[in-house]
């Protein structure tokens, strides 16, 4: 099954040494890995923009394929990249399987309480909120409900592992653990 | 036509006064406004967690609306609230139209420099990265290309205002511009 390999990777300098790592992981469960940057099935029509291009391209790969794994790692910001997001919940409404995985281990309230600093403040009903006192997410999760909400919903799992230091966007032990359980998800669905 | 509200005023103490607020303007459109706290058309099954409620009661919404518009303003960070961004992936992938707004009006290119501040730091090829090489994205767009390419794609419009001090999360008039599209956008296609 064609697996579309979601995650801000596409912005590091070594991106496609990552994409053939991860595929070479999906190659080893039986899945086949889909990068951004593969070719897309359908070609964009040229006289859109670049960037148009680049979406549509994805857009296309994610239809192609059966599943979805995202690298949820938090990006600039308590939550996840936010173009793999929309891609993550651009399957789920596919009904397709998607898997989700973090190098951060920590929880999601505790990444904000983070990133806030000072600025977050306890509620008298026990929560807590930003200068804005607009509340935080405190449901235990690893992101916004909506984003581990989509990956139970669709049968799948937020894997969650604390990466060494400076391997943050380069260590696939929790990616591996994701090809592991989709490929047992699809087996057994089969 | 149902008109699914996405955004992150959910996390504000006047949550609810938003939202009728921006029901008033959709009916003046004559659109009808859903927001997350109305009661979903299927309610989801009691025994689930609380946070899985919630995201089972979002994604019914979405799924009996014909359109939706997401507030886009930047959250935490310099792209948008997370769970509205899943929202407009999974409403673009059901083929119905989508709009969005932001109350920022910077590019995302700038924002993201704002946010990395001094870890910013320009690459031989007059593009930016952050402090781990990763690269920026530079098409001066009004976030990740993926949701401004899902917005296009879907024959939507990405509108962008600077609200006033203090408004940031109340300032309605690029969410009524995006009403005002919306309501000729369905009208042309009816």
């Amino acid at each position: 099954m064609r697996v579309y390999l979601a995650g801000p990777e596409v912005f590091l300098p070594d991106a496609l040494e990552i994409a053939a790592a991860k595929k070479r992981i999906c190659a080893a469960h039986g899945l086949e890995g889909v990068f951004p940057f593969d070719t897309p099935p359908q070609a964009p029509p040229a006289e859109r923009p670049y960037w148009m291009r680049i979406y549509l391209g994805n857009e296309a790969h994610i239809r192609s394929c059966g599943g979805l794994i995202a690298n949820l790692t938090p990006f600039r910001g308590p939550s996840a990249d936010a173009g793999t997001v929309f891609e993550l919940g651009f399957m789920r409404a596919l009904g397709r399987p998607v898997m989700g995985y973090s190098n951060a281990a920590a929880a999601f309230l505790d990444r904000s309480r983070d990133f806030l600093g000072a600025e977050a403040r306890p509620r008298e009903d026990g929560g807590w909120e930003d200068a804005e006192a607009m509340g935080l997410e405190d449901f235990g999760l690893a992101d916004n409900l909506m984003i581990d909400g989509g990956i139970a919903a669709a049968g799948g799992a937020f894997e969650r592992t604390e990466a060494a230091a400076g391997r943050r966007w380069h260590d696939l032990q929790a990616f591996e653990r994701c090809c592991a359980r989709l490929a047992a998800l699809v087996g057994k669905a089969g």
